[in-house]
């Protein structure tokens, strides 16, 4: 932490500063400039909450200067996290695509689905079996029998399964069927059901919160870090801005940010972070051109019937379009989509 | 709905687009004008998605009619509801204050507190037993044995209890010591949390989420009151912007709009609305001036040694001034704060 | 500024840094801490873009200490400035009121006006005789007609007279019928326009951009104060935010910010900031409890035939309850509407 | 305009209603529902503020049906303009590239650089010969002498022209030296100036204001368009959001939208849009892949000691390889980088 003192401090004002920052066991050093006074404070707190100082007279400002964050950092570890999911690894050479329907509505859906993402190099089964929807009247989900369908369509077309939990008591029940468990974005700051997904057997897809910065992104990851399981994919789908004409404003600037801020791999979602089905396709191309370790992507085999989300999902043949197109980007930058 | 078609719309297109509001359910009344149509698509079909029509050839754009919400609004039931807690009432004539700490931390804390403010007009005691934090590293409050403490605190002062239940597993037991169940900013649109809270015996406080419309803050108010819990109140607790000079941007403006849009009860929370001790007073006057129907103000007896949010909370001096300041300025306005 | 390095930077890279801040001018303190090594860039170098050092490596982040605004500042001038208009004083005791129309249309339309709110206690009149309008097939205004009307109905009723100059060329023609120039939220950032307002011999009155830091609002005025021209009130307006039910988001957490950070006096616009009517007067309010120096008032004698803004004026009956219940609010907080 | 009633609204307030839409001169169709009445008001009345009819008793919701620009939209000309500049055509088959310094700061300098891009295949040099700078005390341009400089290194190696022009009075002047006229961001809804500038014999490019809805963008393309200059480009640049990790957030969704809503070209400044050197490259490859039918790029031959803006300059060789990337991207999705 540093801290800058006013033009007209008095020394008896920076004495009380220093005097205070002991008392919270840090270390300081100062700088006495011709205007101001500079003090640095070493030592790391985590409990502590910086406003404290910058309330005392004297003080101007007052500047966090440690990522409040630690295994997620880049500095921490140097190589990037390669999530293995079967064989394909997120965060490695390849640009893992993961697709499917929003919602599994039937056996026969999801099964038309799997066998078309799969054929054009889709290497993990995306779908909802419980929707959390903004509207109380609305479909939401088939429940554990969601589950044991997509489970079912994946292995059949030799697809891995990811798939969305709610909340803490459902963390079991999904592990029994999926491969990676994936965190919504409404859930990013839930930190109770963070922490036991820390202990969870399987990887966690993180999803990027609506307003959430990505400093925030990185502390929420952190707390699943640090229950011990370090197999987390981050997923950028979209903030929230003052821009009304699409659903979200995908922010494709988060990829190469967090390439160097942190060594977690980072997909994204642009059929969530554009929201209409004509503009998802130069989305997914953008992302993989700036550096996206995969793409989540929503497909439907009849998107006008869809129970939900239809309006963002490819149809089947806009889907394996996508994957050519996405193909050569990839090579572009020296990377390959399977 | 309204479907409005594009200048250039073929008379096979719209009639395409006549028939697929009809396959959904919809009455359409059709307005043909020189350069576009204008297509009124009539009935209720709460699990629509209006994307859907905004895909097909032809059309402009679709506009979204009715307030997705229908029991939280204004239309719906035309008086304010008042939730009594105790004998005050939230959504009255009096403007209700609800004061306290972040944090529960100790007997002697809470005691010295909620002593302060009984005496100076709060009618309920605020207090953290359970605390997310952004950090894993932070103090995460003293659990049951802070209910227990912040109940008897209460008690002793003629107070009643507001605090806040952060999962679905916890609502029993909060029930048991509180007498409003607050639910945090980050849980606003946890939806399977809010069916719940529907069922819970207590009325409950929801706080806008960080990046949450109007709209869909009613939305969530409505999970709730479609559960059967009526007693619902709405309290603002500022945004995020792009403004970085204070913790967020408190939406003073909200506090006028629900009062239009809602018969439901709104509070403001300026010490989280603007996070710093200095500001807080000023913004507390403005939301009163604004017609808010309760404050929510974090106070402290030592705030520079605050386990969580003590730059932000008053010393009790300062809550008996903002007190008296507060006092005048419902009665300019033709309230009262007891 | 304070440059602090990453974990793993080695003594060589550290040295790099140092050499390179040297050579920019700056004196550095060092600090060594055990994990993170904190050098403190003392001298003041206006022109310097810290992202030269960001970009070097070994370097985890770069602060900059010193805000970049100077006259604008507190700390240069510790009492507030006082604008006089007439023998209204902006930034003194009182809160000064400045109302009228937001276009002049007519002499009767500004007589009647001018009447009204000169009776019910405003010190100012305001009315717009250039109009920049999102659409090029708006009304555009009066012109040279329009300020010759403003300056009679004000001289008639004692008022004095603010309407908004547009660009450089109109500066001599506004200041010759106006008290005060005001300074639209789209020229907040017109530098070569501002620095010419450095010359004027009247007050500016600045509104702040829709996207404008307070930050940058400071810099702006600091643009005028730098060309000479000391007499600068600010005019929060409203911010551009994701809340869509609002014309704009009101930053009331603004007026106490620019207080502690500054000299200059501040008034607010709730007729812009909330954008309807039916809101303006709880806005109004809330301005003046937060501690305002003064307001803008959009009003008119038929606002349902207004040729612009009708929906967001008052209709006189209504400024004169606005009035009312402002006056009993500047007392409680120990000021006066006169 | 479509206005829907309040489920409660009477006869005699819908009849008012319509009365209202009468006499400000529209055509009414009304649909009467079970619960709430649908009026569609057809006839185009561009000054119309549609507040004046919400504010009315009885009604709910207006909703404007028609996109506010004409000369803009996609509907109004179906085949996308191109704009030449020599033989460059921006929004045709090519992807046109336009690279230089943020400012031209001496002969030697801006020959170096144009002589680089050159050879690399940019077609545009871009210069800055007047800075407008947050700071009063930052470098502000060299002025005509810089578009003397950056008209004669652009001939010298067969580029075009693109710089900036800050107000009206400098358009003249510009016209002589440049092939484009840029527009900056500040200046987007400057709207004396945009007029002007429908006067201009060059083409001009217009970026996008900081928080600039795509809407209004438009609009503002509408002024120049409406002057009669119809060869407009628009250049996203990144907006304003909560994240400060970035300078800005690139909006690379605004570009397949614009495709959708306008026939004018667009393109894009990963330079401004996310402010920082090795995050360039990666969002110049993304706005390519997305669609977009150009690139504005910073270039320095030594950003080191760049006057403005050094830190998000790429270094000569990084733009022979960004040069070499997005080649093969545009080849992906059917276009060309020459």
């Amino acid at each position: 932490m540093v801290v800058v003192t006013e033009p007209g401090a008095t020394e008896k004002q920076i004495e009380e500063i220093i005097r205070v920052l002991h008392e919270h066991g840090f270390d300081v050093h100062r700088s006495t400039g011709v205007r101001q006074t500079v003090l640095g404070a070493i030592g790391v707190q985590p409990d502590f909450d910086h406003r404290q100082i910058q309330l005392l007279p004297g003080v101007a400002e007052v500047i966090r200067i440690t990522d409040p964050y630690k295994l997620a950092s880049r500095a921490f570890q140097k190589e990037g996290t390669v999530v293995k999911v079967g064989s394909a690894e997120i965060g490695g050479h390849d640009v893992v695509i993961m697709a499917g329907p929003c919602s599994v509505e039937s056996e026969k859906q999801i099964f038309a689905i799997a066998e078309h993402v799969a054929k054009s190099g889709a290497r993990v089964l995306r779908g909802g079996a419980f929707k959390p929807r903004t509207s109380p009247y609305s479909f939401q989900g088939l429940g554990e029998e969601g589950l044991k369908l997509l489970r079912s369509a994946a292995d059949a077309f030799g697809l891995k399964v990811i798939t969305e939990v709610m909340d803490r008591s459902q963390i079991g029940l999904v592990e029994r069927y999926s491969d990676v468990l994936q965190v919504g974005a409404r859930n990013m700051q839930n930190f109770t059901f963070l922490k036991e997904l820390g202990k969870a057997s399987k990887p966690v897809m993180l999803k990027r919160g609506l307003s959430a910065t990505i400093e925030e992104w990185l502390m929420s990851a952190e707390y699943i870090l640090s229950g011990g399981n370090m197999q987390v994919i981050l997923c950028e789908r979209g903030i929230r801005t003052f821009e009304t004409a699409t659903r979200n404003t995908m922010d494709i600037g988060a990829i190469p940010v967090i390439k160097k801020k942190s060594h977690l791999p980072i997909v994204a979602d642009p059929s969530h972070g554009i929201g209409i089905r004509d503009k998802v396709i130069p989305m997914a191309r953008a992302a993989v051109a700036a550096g996206a370790d995969g793409l989540l992507i929503e497909v439907h085999n009849d998107p006008d019937h869809a129970k939900s989300d239809g309006a963002q999902s490819l149809f089947p043949d806009q889907f394996s379009e996508m994957m050519a197109e996405v193909r050569i980007i990839a090579q572009a930058i020296g990377r390959r989509v399977p």
